[in-house]
């Protein structure tokens, strides 16, 4: 396997830019955009050339779902090792701030559609962003896991509700204040 | 207006015959599988009967929404009205299974295509769900709307994570049973 003779990629390289144009045009232009042919188009190689690193529109989709995943949990991460005062809150607000930064990547992760039982790749890379929330909530592991759905479930609900335009902004009113305080009110 | 000459419903019966049918085929086929005319031939009446109470389709779909959030809003009254012990844990319950036992409904009630800005009715009614909620929390206003959003927002995203297929469920686990766990734990 090797990319085109004249494509400006190494392999490898192709691959991550794939995914960054893919990312790009995802937030821009939402999933019904990504197309493999658009994306050699916007990376500048041949419209057979994506293929060599993803056999379907299905497994780019699933690449930028694993991708996100790994951002998410590498940002709660970071979080989480800076000693925030308030852990939970600190990513409470990181999870919700990212949805809203990346709401196309965030509804793709967690799209019914992109079923992670059939996907191990998937399912490994989310239940890792789980684990980081499981750690951060600690307890034996049949309480954090419960404490750690509930958190979870909080602070998705709330992400999917401002995403989905369901929760009555005031006018004026500023959304991440909103949010810190809907978080601390939890 | 009146339905025509061989219909077997009175001008209103119609109407709510038209609504419970169709509640029925978007619970069984999804929302893809309602149409107008589908609906019509379920009820046994002409293709363009339907059209005397809804005017297109996306009518039809708000008509649903709002019928969603009447008995939704309903329910949770009702457990209210129970005196239950833990009432917010009671109408945690009822949020989560109304959304598990009518999926498709709650999925429209709470679509982003479904724009509550630019429908007043939907809007009500989904306002009036939500008073129901900040009724129950207390307080003054304010504050009981920041303690009613971080309520809603725990509920509505375990709802949504458990419709979504998003948590792990371990085999021979009760999904109701979980439900109750994480809602206390919340």
């Amino acid at each position: 396997m090797s990319t085109s003779s004249n494509s400006p990629y190494h392999h490898g390289n192709l691959r991550q830019a794939l995914l960054e144009a893919a990312l790009v045009i995802l937030e821009q232009q939402g999933e019904a955009g990504l197309g493999l042919r658009d994306l050699a188009r916007a990376v500048g190689v041949s419209p057979a050339a994506p293929y060599r690193h993803f056999d379907s529109r299905a497994a780019l989709l699933e690449a930028l779902a694993v991708t996100g995943f790994q951002r998410f949990a590498a940002r709660m991460e970071a979080v989480a090792a800076s000693q925030p005062d308030d852990p939970m809150a600190a990513m409470g607000k990181t999870y919700v701030v990212f949805a809203l930064q990346n709401a196309n990547l965030f509804r793709l992760m967690f799209s019914p559609q992109l079923k992670k039982d059939s996907r191990p790749g998937l399912r490994m890379a989310a239940d890792a962003a789980f684990d980081t929330l499981r750690h951060l909530v600690g307890g034996d592991l049949d309480k954090s896991r419960i404490r750690a759905l509930a958190a979870w479930a909080k602070v998705h609900g709330l992400a999917v509700l401002l995403l989905d335009g369901q929760i009555a902004i005031r006018s004026g009113e500023d959304t991440e204040a909103l949010v810190e305080e809907i978080i601390s009110s939890l």
